[in-house]
């Protein structure tokens, strides 16, 4: 009997092993993000995903989410997760632009995809190949944590009406955009956020770019500038989950798909939050001030935006074959897909649009 | 020690019993679609969400996937899935337009929003909240099952100019598009799938309507009729995925929460894939077929068409005082977010256009 009770103990501590191993290992993870707690719907995206895993989980597979405030590295999220110093992050693949340029080609483009056709092309065309090339260097697993859609072209004190108005335009616009506004005349100045408002309020800039009218109507752009320029440069960020490879691989199988399923989960949901955002912030805008003059660029201005866009591509591409290679396998996927967005989407908003 | 290893032996089964109840409940669960086998997109959507159920349960939550070829009844979805006799289902909700006429707004409208919108409209808008209220009273719980964005307004042998082409034109067009064209005077006529070919090909019909290059291609329409119309009638059509409410609520919380995550992400995904695939296959006919004619209906046709589906929608919503609701709740949150798609989405494409 001794044996017996011996056998049905182990039996017992066996099965408990065996069941949280497969079922309900512990895991305790920390995500940094680069945003601010309450930069909606940014910020609740990877609390969204958080809370979805530990439902899943029966409370086992645990995120915690630390917001800039209190990790204090926005823009340090590359390298915490690249360290394990946090197992994952939520950010923008372009902010690590100065690490690898490559990172920049999978948020947006100057004059790229959509949101439909930039899914399209990282899910179903050669994205999540090129996008896992980009980022295996450095132990990271990336995947498309949410879009904005279109962003606006910002905010201008006067209107555009021609190449010479942008001569010496003191303008607040980071990346790639930045770099092919310089290329047109333009004296682009980074500024911190919390210095963007009183900056073209006092004329210290003319202009700047934000995001769209979801983020833009609480920095209180639309009170003082009443020029709102529409999109060209950055037609469907999206955001960013990071995973450290070495700590996903630990995980069980079952919390693998757990969180690669609520991965595209959320981050389909944070386009149509931000869309619903978007749509009822330019409402309010509106409403508020009747007078916001919502503007095309001229022609001959996006022409020679576009020319420059080639010329700053071109250019990276020449320091980085594979550079190269990414931004043209996008632009042929483009070409392919833009002609069924013109006949589908475009057409219809047009029709619509007819009998309205 | 006979009772110490009776203790030892009940504790073993205790552990066993509660941790499958809660993290590794054995489930299986069967789901009809109302699609074939091999209908890409729309019938690898339930089969991405089984694989997604089994691998995050660790095999334990297993739905197994019957196409049309199995069950025998396409359209008999709706009540597989209210008896219980299934208890999820993968359709499209204006199928069941004869049992509950609300079910067809939750699809799309003729005019109405387009993918990005209705998304916004179903999850931070009301739509949802009426999703409920129109199945609640089947016990069914109804969710977006994945969206195939703007369909083709059709295949016509001929060109249709005004308002007189219509009359006696024999088109197949089913649902409320169907009823529309009816009130101009089309003669609209009902044929089997397998007909439609060979009917369009002899005469038999003018004109039909199917869904869009990624499901037409298959059919060959393409090579027999010269004129491609674009959409009007199902500008971002939702698929389905209903569960029993009954079946449901007997999931433990973890499968419940596993189950809804991996619905987003698998809708989501199919409106990606139908992207990529429209695409893909209008290049192919176009390289096949050059002298296929992308048309627009003119503007005076497109204005009969939306006096018509007002007139039709009138008429529903006389006989159903929540239809009206839904249907004049959906209008005005169109009217809204529909100024934001034409400062971002639609001006991004013709912004483009300009340049490239």
């Amino acid at each position: 009997m001794k044996n017996f009770s011996k056998i049905a103990i182990l039996l017992s501590l066996t099965v408990i092993f065996t069941t949280q191993a497969v079922a309900a290992k512990k895991v305790r993870w920390s995500l940094a993000m680069t945003w601010p707690k309450n930069l909606k719907p940014l910020s609740t995206t990877p609390q969204k995903l958080s809370k979805l895993l530990e439902q899943m989980s029966g409370g086992n597979f645990i995120i915690k989410v630390d917001d800039a405030g209190k990790h204090k590295a926005p823009l340090g999220i590359f390298n915490y997760v690249k360290s394990g110093q946090y197992e994952m992050g939520h950010s923008a693949s372009y902010y690590w632009k100065g690490i690898d340029t490559k990172t920049a080609l999978i948020t947006t483009t100057p004059f790229g995809m959509t949101m439909a056709e930039q899914q399209a092309w990282l899910f179903y065309g050669d994205g999540m190949k090129y996008m896992e090339k980009i980022y295996a260097p450095h132990g990271i697993l990336s995947f498309p944590g949410g879009s904005t859609g279109v962003q606006m072209g910002g905010w201008f004190a006067k209107e555009i009406k021609n190449l010479d108005d942008l001569q010496g335009l003191k303008m607040r616009i980071p990346g790639i955009a930045g770099e092919v506004f310089a290329k047109l005349g333009v004296n682009v100045t980074n500024i911190a956020p919390g210095e963007l408002y009183t900056s073209l309020d006092r004329g210290t800039i003319d202009a700047l770019e934000w995001v769209g009218p979801a983020m833009d109507i609480k920095m209180g752009f639309h009170k003082i500038a009443p020029y709102y320029y529409t999109g060209w440069h950055e037609p469907a960020s999206d955001m960013q989950f990071m995973i450290n490879k070495k700590a996903y691989e630990k995980l069980p199988k079952e919390y693998q798909t757990m969180l690669l399923t609520a991965i595209k989960a959320v981050s389909a949901e944070m386009f149509y939050e931000h869309y619903h955002m978007s749509s009822d912030a330019w409402e309010q805008m509106k409403q508020q001030y009747p007078n916001i003059k919502v503007k095309t660029f001229p022609k001959e201005v996006l022409q020679a935006m576009k020319k420059a866009t080639d010329e700053v591509m071109a250019q990276y591409g020449k320091d980085d074959p594979l550079f190269k290679e990414i931004y043209e396998n996008q632009q042929s996927y483009m070409k392919k897909v833009r002609e069924w967005t013109k006949i589908s989407e475009y057409d219809y908003i047009k029709t619509s649009e007819m009998v309205h």
